[in-house]
């Protein structure tokens, strides 16, 4: 069946004329390398400007709203982060009979803290985001994703590196959410993904803690970066768990990775998570999580998982990142 | 961490210089609309040709290997294509008992019945394809495709119109298969999508029959085709499942709908999955498949699940197709 | 014949590993439209804002170094910005005896006055460009551009709309440059394309005075709005010439159109005009121009000259703006 | 000024459904390196196959309509080869005059000898093109290109190796023309780039014998390998000119090197010139070409000019290929 429909207005551009006008249109590119390219296209002015330690873009797109773009890839789209936000953060929340104190290394859209903060059990709220430049950015530009969490009193808000701080504190969380989001080729990150710092991640765990990481793009056919971090974790915490969601706005399906000294997130049963959704008053305020989907999550194809328990290396502080090829 | 490689060889081309020639790469669209762009780079030559049903082309691409594109989009890579096949026909096939009879419509390439004939129960699989020199292109050109599947004794092949094949033979089936790819502005495929047609499908089920059809892409942002195919669907038959995996070369979620008169796959326990697996000595043939996945797949976000859930409009013969926007 | 050539660096990125990581690309739209989609890939970060007037983006390309981009099409890119402004300016400048008064309108990224200011001859030399914004971010950011033009004490630089300038002083000019670069659709730039507006230009000239015009895009496929403003500038000076030139960060011809009561500029002969560039000192300054290349500008294709003739729509105050389409 | 005009219908696809069914569009590549992607909407279905000799794709583009590409770059366009094939042909035959025996090395599309054939001169017109499967498809694909050129009594069509014929007949010819499009790296084309062939092909021109090659991308940043062409040219013949015209489908300006004996191109008058054509009777045959353009296109850029006199490589039988790079 066919559906005329009136196009965008053809501008008489005075510039780049041809018989019919045509409007110029400007795309932004998302994940491209010398294999594929994506472009989306931008509707309206974008600002582009470089912190001290990335690279930034906002902008309007046309299929995903606006979105924010972090060294060539999009970080988040208006349209859809709650899909990525939600699978940070709720299943560790929901794993964790009762979260009352959290931490967010990262997080610096507010999107992540807003999601901790639906839990009433939350008394405190640490986030560490060394980019003060790009929070700040966020904090005007980007309401539908904070929705006023940096306001929240229960946020403590730092501007410093997330590891040094960790180090140097020493009271205990319930849930540790990494969410760091820069490229591992020079400065502090690197330092938040080997063996040592989920050590010292797992000290500053309470008993019953969850540590959760955004374990990168993971399809059976992207795999390995995730794989290595997440034997790093289980070189350390004894309960670790991989699970992933498709992000439209991403075209790929994010991985996550989530670490406890005994509670196996993926076997929580449907009516524990449906209790605390309950208990909470979660229900109206989560979209996209609850227990089917939490299920769903884990349910990863089987040569996936295959290729994750593989034995390989790991990484750890002072030693060159190697990620494994197979 | 910084790793140096070669680089593909930079050819002198003598019809385009400059001071260091560039070599030219050619690009393959895909999925391409006003909004987004989609391109994967092309290595060597390709075919393209238009049979008398759809346009194809046949290239082979840098990140997924040999694609098959039909109609500017994507029907199947080489390195992820049994994602796809397995995801729309394992489900369908465990959830009956005893699969003896199977019916396809479409599945041209080969892949689909080859899932079929994996399994032992198999006596006879029916396969109807309408594009006769599409089925040829795939049996000569895509050997790890159907990888012997059209030798198979079991199979019998016709190139006619499926809605009339089934309409005039009168054979129940165990499970039936609708493959079907073409978009549906014109042709005998607008007749694979109705009420009427889901009705027959259903008349020709055995009592344990189970009818899965592709639903398309399907995710929180995509999912009014599906939804409008899925309610078509539940006028006819009693229970509904949809489902989705991810298929790297769509790079989107791609959804299914399986249909039967009484049990419902998502309830299928990963006990029985698992031994119909062991009973039918399939556990090595399936490469993504299993229980863990077949839950996964079922595990739809809440949102999504509530979209698919709404009252709407459905598909009948000689009735305009209208897809209902929310 | 082959040569391999170390690649660029493959990094190790975390966000988006893949077995072989393959380093994120980021790309710049061109006067991309429905039809034709042109990217030139970035390297490094951007500046991306609006000001009053026009979207603004400053980036550096692997291809024609930092561009500037004004409404998603490139104004000007560092490599080969001579090309355009030697072309827009040189033809005027020469064509007139002794050019001592010139006032340009636009021309905010300083290569304009660069151009004219290396003619001796003149004594003053006033700009009028309306973006004060975007003129102080050319003459911060963009020095190979100026190249100390906006420092000159010649120059008078005024912040206001070029028509009311014209209209309320009283001087005359020897050479009028239009290098306005905005779109039509709306504010001023409409009322800088009119009979009305071409005839004071031609009272505020001299007797021997050129006025030039940046004339858009201008090939045997593209010629419309071009042939329109010409005309337009036809209905008020009796000697108008068309003329054009090879831009590669364009990827197209650019054309101009010079306009004199007198002078027809395409037969001044190799010899005056290689005398004056003796005459003023100027070989060693011109990087393209010279006798040769202001013939060859004006040699435009058969069919071009014969559409360029044609009679037909003149654009006037007051009246709607209509590109004839031919 | 804004026009609303009726878009391209939107079908409802039920392959890619979102909740406006947005159209696929398919696109093909042109001259895209890693720094530059070139992409043309396509209409319709396309053929794509390999011959012997090379890949080719032919395809109906919005913007430019059939086009046919080799090795992933346009070589001509319906709607401007006429640029490119009186670009490469008419100047010679200009040259020359009174050019009854004419030799094409290439041409297969067919509009290179249509040009030729529209001169009453020509007796005899040999066209020698290697690729028999690629004529073929242009005799029968592109009525357009040759015109019924094929069928011309007057011309001889050969399949054979260029350089071979030539070398083994001894007739002479009044032009001599080498449109010869494929690359470099393999084959017989590149026996025919260097001193030694040009000096058998001068060995084949009659006293006012011309020759003429095309001669790549130039511009003022693309002028290497033309530049490496024209000097291996000039180390045979005494009198060698270079010229370019802006081809808007390749979206560059095209070079071609045209050589003799004693007669320069650059310097017949407008009066020859036009009076040749006028004795030809070919005023109304030509659509882009008379004295106006021939002169314009002659009129390279003075850098330019001087990069193209500089000394350097030149190519010989048996030495590796090497353009310089300055």
């Amino acid at each position: 069946m066919v559906v005329t429909q009136p196009c965008a207005t053809t501008k008489i551009d005075i510039r780049n004329p041809s018989n019919m006008s045509l409007e110029f249109s400007s795309w932004l590119s998302d994940q491209t390398t010398s294999e594929e390219i994506r472009l989306l296209r931008r509707v309206g002015g974008m600002e582009a400007k470089s912190t001290q330690f990335q690279a930034m873009e906002f902008a309007k797109t046309a299929a995903y709203g606006d979105v924010l773009v972090l060294d060539d890839t999009i970080q988040s789209a208006e349209v859809d982060e709650y899909l990525y936000h939600e699978a940070l953060v709720q299943p560790a929340m929901m794993t964790h009979p009762n979260p009352q104190r959290v931490l967010i290394i990262g997080g610096g859209e507010g999107a992540t803290p807003r999601e901790v903060l639906k839990h009433p059990n939350v008394k405190s709220l640490v986030m560490v985001d060394l980019d003060r430049e790009l929070v700040e950015f966020c904090q005007q530009k980007l309401p539908s994703w904070h929705q006023g969490a940096f306001s929240d009193p229960r946020l403590e808000l730092l501007h410093t590196d997330g590891r040094a701080y960790l180090a140097q504190q020493e009271a205990q969380f319930d849930v540790i959410i990494l969410d760091i989001t820069d490229a591992l080729e020079e400065g502090p990150a690197i330092a938040l993904y080997t063996k040592q710092f989920y050590s010292l991640c797992q000290q500053r765990l309470s008993e019953s803690g969850v540590m959760v990481v955004q374990g990168f793009s993971l399809s059976p056919l992207k795999w390995t970066e995730h794989a290595t971090i997440r034997r790093t974790i289980h070189s350390v915490f004894p309960v670790v768990r991989s699970y992933s969601i498709f992000i439209p706005s991403f075209a790929c399906t994010w991985g996550f990775i989530i670490a406890t000294n005994n509670i196996d997130p993926a076997n929580l049963s449907h009516g524990e998570i449906e209790q605390r959704i309950g208990d909470r008053n979660l229900a109206d305020k989560l979209k996209a999580y609850d227990a089917v989907s939490h299920t769903g999550m884990f349910g990863l194809p089987k040569d996936l998982r295959l290729k994750l328990a593989q034995l390989g290396h790991i990484l750890e502080d002072g030693k060159p990142l190697v990620f494994e090829e197979k």
